[in-house]
């Protein structure tokens, strides 16, 4: 049996995602599917990639990711599909799976990228709108069919890579950004566990500075402002059973200072 | 394996849904579910009208489709299966499978549709308010497992068929409507390729005319406005990466003109 | 195949349920899992106790039942698993199960609840903060593939119970809560079916009453204001065709107060 996601930024109220569903079992009946995410920012093609870059590594060896934020649908850019590492991705070229090439690279796993041009792969009739459905979708299934990667298309090594935002040491301090936030208004940064590497901290954003992280929300009252790290190590500023991001007026892209303290 | 697929009004966050997959589950363990839209407008017919005549049709041969929303609920009005062409629609009365049966009659397909009489296809207690979960999912499970539909209930021809607004063709120019606006604010309208029959065209709406089609979004820079087809073949209004239907104030129902230039 | 279902307040976009599925499939490859709500109010864990409380009987007996709302998380709060009748939960101890438990008390069914405590059922690395993830997921699996209850840690009794809001009758009248308010505006109250016992009433809210009970929305003209059962025998006030919540600005906990009018 094997595992299918997706993630679109299309919504949940027009079928598209429905129709992707439809076409994956077209090809391969027992795929299990689950979505990640479908609310992704319309465009917000790094918002996508951090979601999946710190979703997909739960799913099991050999779960094939779609992801389908496409600005670009129908002009030249590139449809791939990847091998990276124990998993495949496919979608667009524009740098989705960025975070998980980069986890690939640091566990020094095989990377291998092909440029989707087998078209009989592809459903019939491609449309200029909606490769998700008509690209995507098969190849995926194929995929999970057993379909070889190299059979898909040509290997090309110039895929697009996605900048990350990561924060800069200077002057003893880190110098981040907010990079998500999450449903409960939590605060996410792109300063991590390992930047900190142990040591206490205090964080400065929003004109409000906050000292001493905590282990978990519960440690400290309801409505409080709390700083830890989140579930997959990143520094997050959090109130207590509230919404952080509305309390402060944060927004994703906003400057964050975490100045480690001296144990 | 059996595809079924659910539509409804239901919104995501009350339990009804899952309830259904649970009443589907007991009786057809190993069908495969997905879900077309939980967020329809509430007993908005014609909304889901159209999103499932936009995507049953990419599920395999042989999937139900259940679809509930049912201001008549508990009402005289006739809880149906039916066999439309070569997948299956259950649900009440009311015309929402009225774009599958418009595709059928055009493939000169069958169409074949029981009212629901046979008790011991439902749940044994029918509330008056939840047909979804005591009727329709039951019954779909049942399909999936292979029971004829004829033993469902007895054949009928009078069942609702709903008008799907069609434009007019007057002077030279077509008139016809937005009938859907998607998650990204396209503004999608119910004149159609075929109505174009491949020549470029002048759309009117909202106060604006917009001449000349382009095959996707990325051919005009980020914010233009752009007329193009859809990944069904309706004629949409969009801006690049943005939301059409704020910038315009458009709603569905609007009026919409397009006039064909000669090629 | 084995179901399990989730529900959690983690929402829709950030992928966290979707890791959920993935620690699932890695152990339980081919479960059937099924979303309850994802949407539920933030740490409102009466809310997702009466969604579990009338969702959860519908699905097939053994089903595992994750849920995850959990203002606790990382504190001392014990994670727990139980048998609760014919069926399985697993989650943070803070009463969300209660309906479920005081269903199966009222059938005279067994209840056996566990402190999650053998770390062999767990994902490795345990973090403060998501225990959906690391515990629940995991340990939901492993019930689905059949691993007794009783290995999975500590039988307890003093399990918290979360207070159900009921009722009180007083002087003829029953006195009580407005409990939930669905996706279509329908105002659910706590008194039920069976506190009026086959009587008619009149209904007190929001400075109205309303008086005569219907069966369906449908009875009535569009617009109007409706006192009907829900499909789990509450007692409910609707707009046919409306959003009564709206109309009425009705919330959460406002009170309400019936009469049962004498046959």
């Amino acid at each position: 049996m094997k595992c299918i996601t997706v993630l679109t930024d299309f919504g949940l109220r027009d079928g598209n995602v429905g129709v992707m569903k439809g076409v994956i079992w077209n090809i391969a009946p027992d795929a299990q599917i689950a979505d990640l995410s479908h609310t992704v920012e319309p465009q917000n093609i790094l918002m996508a990639a951090l979601i999946m870059g710190r979703s997909c590594p739960y799913f099991p060896e050999g779960t094939v990711h779609v992801a389908v934020v496409d600005p670009g649908v129908g002009t030249a850019r590139r449809p791939i599909a990847a091998l990276v590492g124990d998993r495949y991705f496919v979608g667009p070229d524009n740098g989705l799976f960025t975070p998980l090439v980069e986890r690939a690279e640091k566990a020094g796993l095989p990377i291998k990228v092909v440029h989707l041009t087998k078209k009989e792969f592809f459903l019939e009739d491609i449309s200029y709108v909606f490769h998700g459905r008509d690209i995507f979708a098969p190849v995926a299934a194929h995929l999970a069919n057993g379909t070889r990667l190299e059979d898909l298309g040509e290997l090309v090594e110039d895929y697009v890579r996605n900048e990350i935002p990561r924060p800069e040491f200077v002057d003893g301090q880190w110098f981040g950004k907010v990079v998500h936030i999450d449903y409960f208004g939590n605060i996410a940064t792109n300063v991590r566990k390992e930047h900190l590497a142990g040591q206490d901290a205090c964080v400065k954003l929003a004109g409000i500075e906050l000292c001493g992280l905590v282990n978990t929300f519960g440690e400290k009252p309801v409505g409080e402002l709390v700083v830890l790290y989140g579930s997959t190590g990143d520094l997050i500023i959090s109130v207590v059973n509230g919404n952080a991001a509305e309390r402060l007026g944060v927004e994703i892209g906003d400057p964050v200072v975490v100045k480690p303290l001296l144990k």
